[in-house]
């Protein structure tokens, strides 16, 4: 099933949208919350007259199960520059996520005010790196990385029997699969799609519950291949951020993206 | 006027509270965006129990000005790790500022699973750091200065008259006045107290619009003096990002913040 049919939503009544959990987008039996991120924008889009999502934040409240959700959006404010949303996937009458966004016209560049202090992860080519396929056996790599094609960088792919490297970073190549046509809501998945950064490092490999997390789309354009690197630096009193930066191919930001998440036991 | 007593939120019905923008708090004449977002936690922490807020998003609708305001909160989700609020602050019927947090127990160290992978920024001890004032003649800079005190780094002090080192940077030092109590809810002031790390570059000095702003306190203790640094890595398609850092001052990570804003005309 393609990424636009497993994330398509349907018009309800005039506030609702609604939309389906389909089956094999999980891990640890848990839909992907860049998964249901999307259809959360998808849905406000289709209520921002053409503009496009320029920052998501996402509170992942119960994990949900496949099966029909409705998503409820609320115009918080349709602005000169800025539309803002809040918009609540629910299930079984309890809300799954609740996210807040705004949308703005995308791409106006302004080369006189353009500041680009990084570049984007080293990487071999992604024919060198390292495919994800789900486990056949095991909960890791989960079903979910079968929907998209991952291929991670050959020394952070521990989730895949490498060695552990002892750093919280992971970088890789994420696209959706051949014949599927690039959108730009794909990158809202890109910036969830990869293992926990903590994987790499002496944290235990277990389920990593994202509390909140936050995406701003820098590049309205749809791309194919996005190189993207994700890093966590602090590990305190529980909790962990990861930081995402997804750039194109021809070494373009794409889109930052930062989570909190719970450390995992 | 103290920081406790300019962001007090008083119960109003079940589900509104009550605050007043004080004067004074303003950038080119817009109360500013962190003290709002503490009243904001404020208000959703009064139903949470005592616990603290872990993470923190707010959208930034319209300027407001001073004057009375409502904050009406709503418990999205009180779990057993996990209480989520979406909170909105309005003001003559119109919302100013949408904002959506989570709430936890504070202060679980977990010394098994910890990483820290920084540090705090190089700053000159306070008293060697530039005192910023509210300029008696123009906006810069602003009245809000006056309310706290921020001590720039020399280097980082383009705003107080000295050379723009051509980095979108800015460290300095953070407190409440003398005598006021220290709580952990000044961080999110701390978070938006300084002048917009471009202002270091060569992008023009003015407003900064805040379209989101979100911040991870990742230490519930209150602190004096914070040790903060401000960095805006990429400027395109008139947008950025200020990723903050805010360390106390034995060298332990207390915030995270990010903010996505329009590049200032």
């Amino acid at each position: 099933m393609s990424f636009a049919a497993a994330t398509e939503v349907v018009r309800g009544d005039s506030r609702t949208w609604m939309a389906r959990i389909h089956p094999g987008w999980d891990i640890f039996g848990v839909p992907n919350g860049g998964y249901l991120m999307v259809m959360l924008a998808r849905a406000m889009q289709a209520e921002a007259g053409g503009r496009v999502p320029i920052t998501l934040t996402s509170h992942f409240l119960r994990p949900g199960r496949p099966g029909p959700v409705a998503i409820v959006v609320e115009t918080v404010k349709a602005g000169k520059t800025l539309s803002t949303f809040r918009a609540t996937m629910v299930q079984d009458d309890k809300e799954l996520v609740t996210a807040v966004a705004a949308f703005a016209e995308g791409g106006v560049p302004r080369p006189d005010a353009q500041i680009i202090d990084g570049s984007p992860p080293d990487l071999p080519p992604p024919e060198e790196c390292v495919l994800s396929e789900p486990s056949p056996t095991g909960p890791f790599p989960p079903p979910f990385t079968g929907r998209i094609v991952l291929r991670l960088h050959p020394d952070d792919a521990m989730s895949l029997g490498g060695a552990r490297p002892g750093i919280a970073r992971v970088r890789g190549w994420f696209r959706l699969h051949e014949g599927e046509r690039p959108e730009p809501l794909a990158a809202i998945l890109a910036a969830d799609a990869f293992p926990p950064a903590v994987f790499n490092t002496h944290l235990p490999l277990n389920w990593t519950p994202t509390v909140e997390m936050t995406i701003h789309l820098r590049d309205p354009q749809p791309h194919t291949w996005l190189r993207c690197a994700f890093r966590t630096r602090f590990v305190t009193n529980g909790f962990l951020e990861e930081d995402g930066e997804l750039w194109d191919r021809d070494g373009n930001l794409v889109a930052l993206s930062r989570q909190l998440a719970l450390v995992p036991r």
